[in-house]
């Protein structure tokens, strides 16, 4: 593992040819003058997508560093949360564009979470089939995992991130200031998804992570910065081997398919997206163990680390079948068959079916009924 | 020109690199039990997307060719009309995906004209974020023109296939006898297009569409096959040399500009999409010539070819100043001015803008008011 001790601003490339951008990481880069510049363009409109919990936090100040650089600047503030990351709540975002007769110069800028940066990349995907789109993280999960790497989507009632597109963003710019406002829930989900990348690629982050997770959860500058530029590391040299997601890729949804049927199976936003990824992991890495590909004791470390965290190290007590049931509509199904990502050694993720009994026993012995 | 003789099958290839593919026009090759070898999986399972007009005359006859190379077809059959190509009638597509548990390695093929085709490529390419689609269009102007190059979209309240994505087919398949099915209205709305790629880049097929125009409404197949294949050659040409429409590629919107504004302040559906490419290509011909770019004669061979085509060559009466307006939300409006695909010559198109007061009077004088 690379020394951990950078100063901000960072930047992290993420190396796609012609679809090629940088992550900026660091203190108060939103209000920065300069940061948005790589971007400029003053012939056309910048449309900032935000929620109605981030807008009076940090839209005004987006606008004002965007605004130099465009046109004119559009806001559109969608409704907070998980349940609203459908087709309706999306439209908005195209009524929105189509009403200030934006043309297809037209930048989009991600002021929020996951959820935001989702669906602003997805309308941008899509508005007169592609726009620049820029992300502007405001949440830690947002900044560690679901900015970078040009995964977009929508939910739809059958299935989580079902319709969207890859569809890489120009820029990312994730101001750790902003996660100041985070309420502490908020950044135990977002360390859910850091712990994610040292267990599937670098047990020396895993370990320093282990040191680290009081300064971590307190939002220690230096350490969140660090941690920032070492999951966008991790994400951009898996996403450049695999950008469609046809083979490594997959080892970012460690926990994923357990956390999916978790989520579903609670209705969106009950539990947070980080936290049915935190106890998703713990299931997934008994089940690397009871394969025997995972020590006990990583096993074991896995799980304390997501409890040091303040995460759920055990599934809600829903039926085991209907979680079944909601893991075999995920998009890593082949031909109605699971296909888990388990730990063959902490570090070392790899992509493989499971023997059904075995998951059965999992999901019961960590809460399923 | 190259010679209009051949025997069918025929096949173009569209050059682009990884997304490369062929198109195969014939007649008979929908039973053709070879047809759907290239794209056959069956470990996977196929979904063909038609609607309710042509399900009763095809989809028997694709569901058996396609069967033998899939796990598994099923038929998802949506209302028949450019009014249905919105977000509710997409959605029937994910939900029969998710009902039937489809995973990514799912193909696609879209059974019908130019709506089913935009719209089953669209689904195609936001379904789990992309899986494979054929295109089999039973329509002229399909075959002609809307199953090649990757355009996928449908419509917004506001716009005119403002939602979409470039998405490119595995295969295309013009079965010529599908047409025979066709109302003699929808045959003459694919001669536009057909008329629109002689009129931008091939004065000689221009001259031979004007010696062969009853041949062609009258369906005769090697017509008929020469034709599809003529504008399959020149679309693909185009579309390979500027797949995203970032420059030429906007000139295979001659016509479209006033069409859209043509349909869309009409309703969805009053006018076929053909027929009001017909009136926007006498419309644009005639600004052509009013900006000195065409000369008299060649505006009047467009408008004369057009209606010998069976189309209509005025603008229906509505004001101009609602056409105007429903020009400025089209794609290819930058900053409010309105960009015109113009004929610089018979075959030979451009891209600019107009003067207002020549745009006004040249919508008066075909009929506007």
């Amino acid at each position: 593992m690379t020394p951990l001790h950078a100063i901000p601003p960072i930047t992290v490339h993420v190396a796609l040819d012609a679809r090629a951008y940088d992550i900026h990481i660091g203190a108060g880069l939103l209000a920065g003058p300069g940061t948005f510049g790589p971007v400029a363009n003053t012939r056309a409109r910048a449309l900032i997508v935000t929620n109605a919990t981030v807008a009076p936090l940090y839209a005004a100040r987006l606008r004002a560093a965007v605004a130099p650089h465009f046109a004119d600047v559009v806001v559109c503030v969608l409704p907070d949360g998980e349940q609203y990351k459908d087709w309706p709540t999306l439209n908005q975002v195209f009524d929105a564009l189509l009403e200030a007769q934006c043309d297809r110069r037209t930048t989009l800028f991600a002021l929020g979470g996951g959820v935001v940066g989702d669906m602003t990349g997805f309308a941008a995907a899509c508005y007169m089939r592609g726009v620049p789109f820029v992300q502007v993280p405001t949440t830690l999960l947002a900044q560690v995992d679901s900015s970078v790497g040009g995964k977009t989507a929508i939910n739809h009632p059958l299935g989580k991130n079902m319709i969207g597109a890859f569809y890489q963003p120009r820029l990312v710019v994730a101001d750790i200031d902003t996660l100041r406002t985070l309420p502490p829930r908020e950044v135990s989900a977002g360390i859910a998804e850091i712990i994610k990348h040292g267990a599937i690629a670098d047990p020396d982050f895993f370990a320093w992570l282990e040191q680290h997770m009081e300064g971590l959860r307190a939002l220690e500058p230096g350490i969140v910065a660090d941690a920032v530029r070492r999951c966008c590391e991790i994400k951009a040299a898996v996403v450049a081997s695999d950008e469609t997601e046809s083979g490594l890729r997959a080892i970012l949804n460690f926990g994923h398919t357990f956390g999916h049927a978790i989520e579903s199976g609670m209705g969106y936003g009950a539990w947070l997206h980080g936290e049915a990824v935190g106890a998703g992991m713990v299931i997934a890495a008994d089940l690397s163990r009871r394969l025997g590909l995972l020590d006990a004791q990583d096993a074991t470390r896995i799980r304390a680390l997501c409890e040091r965290a303040g995460l759920p190290v055990r599934a809600p007590s829903l039926p085991v079948k209907r979680m079944v049931a909601l893991m075999q509509v995920d998009k890593k199904t082949e031909a109605g068959a699971v296909r888990f990502v388990l730990l063959d050694g902490l570090g070392r993720a790899v992509t493989r079916g499971a023997p059904a009994d075995t998951v059965d026993d999992v999901l019961r012995a960590h809460g399923g009924t």
